[in-house]
């Protein structure tokens, strides 16, 4: 049976601080929780966004491809879509976004998803470079991340919202990503304006986070060094 | 399917530090995520362990009970029991314990559960008061709590370790709940010294975080102005 209210997670933001960047899920191992989702491919290998049980990657070329089974992440958000709508938005930005998809309901205090369709007046977006063993930070990954930008383009916003209490282990706050209809941008966004969409809400009451406890580098790292905040905040 | 790969979390330890001690879930419903955990009823009803599926109860008068499928939580954590034997020890105190429980494995990292099953020379626990509406923060609650103490007794203490990562969310580290096999004593542990005992252990992968979004009062609090982690550190 799809569980419509749970919020899938494989790894931790924090593992990817200290760079502990092996794939441990296959793509279609994730696919089983979900269909809808968002992620990153071993080594920071691109942005991912899933639609409608169809994975695609946003590459550092600025590419979009469809992924296959094998392909393998180290991080990853998945879950069964069962959006409802919520709202039409015009000349919105992130914060009047954030605004919209947090008004009038309360749901900070829990995991949500919100999926914008619409025309964007202008997305930007990043994408990072793979890094090949012994993998980069991910403050050293996000220096050498590339940036895109396009004005005029219909797509659709994936957006994930996680509570503070579970920032480190989730990204606190918003974590979006976006594809173009016509694939020719996508990624991790670092900012847009849409100038008319609507917005579909899927609000969950559970947090299935899995850990990848089969990865000795996981199990054996310390984590008590690294300023896992701090560094988020920086690369996020 | 019993999933016994699955650590189940309802509540937060962050949402009875201001007091959201309603219980949103009842026993009936913890039980169908296992037969083995711990936890407190509504307004910080006592100390709850559950082994074998049967739900105990702590009061702070002392008294142990078996409690119905009716009794409301605010916050529990469960697991379907599959332990593995690690360890016999003796003379042990909660360092030695939980350096067993850690050393030779790296578990630090995810969740596990250790049962031990010996004599205890000495047995120190807590049970909190359970308080009415508007009820009180856990500070306030804690300063109510009745402490108990035996020496020689036998029984089985259930630990439940967290990764730091997830601290406010779980507790991090070790958290024990211990009943004597006579009823006699049993609370959240304080102290203890093991004479002699067995150490079992059961690792997981997937932590199961489910949360109360049917109660206002949880969904509208603002946490932010909680000071979560100090507030755990001086009543846990």
């Amino acid at each position: 049976m799809k569980q419509t209210n749970v919020f899938y997670q494989h790894g931790t933001l924090a593992l990817l601080v200290p760079g502990l960047l092996s794939g441990t899920l296959t793509m279609k191992e994730l696919l089983q929780h979900g269909d809808t989702g968002i992620g990153t491919g071993e080594g920071l290998d691109g942005e991912l966004i899933i639609l409608d049980g169809v994975p695609y990657q946003a590459d550092s070329f600025g590419k979009v491809h469809v992924i296959g089974n094998d392909f393998s992440m180290p991080f990853a958000n998945i879950h069964f879509a069962d959006f409802k709508f919520l709202t039409s938005l015009k000349d919105a930005d992130p914060e009047k976004f954030a605004n919209a998809a947090l008004s009038g309901k309360t749901n900070a205090n829990t995991f949500f998803s919100i999926r914008v369709r619409g025309s964007f007046s202008y997305m930007k977006t990043r994408a990072v470079v793979k890094s090949s063993r012994p993998f980069d930070t991910l403050e050293e990954t996000a220096k050498k991340q590339s940036i895109f930008e396009k004005h005029n383009i219909e797509g659709t916003l994936l957006s994930y919202y996680s509570p503070t209490l579970f920032h480190g282990a989730a990204v606190g706050g918003f974590h979006n990503h976006f594809l173009a209809d016509d694939h020719s941008i996508g990624g991790h966004v670092l900012d847009f304006k849409l100038a008319s969409g609507k917005l579909d809400i899927q609000l969950f009451d559970t947090l299935e986070q899995h850990l990848p406890v089969n990865n000795n580098e996981f199990m054996e790292h310390d984590f008590s060094k690294d300023n896992i905040a701090d560094a988020i905040e920086r690369a996020e």
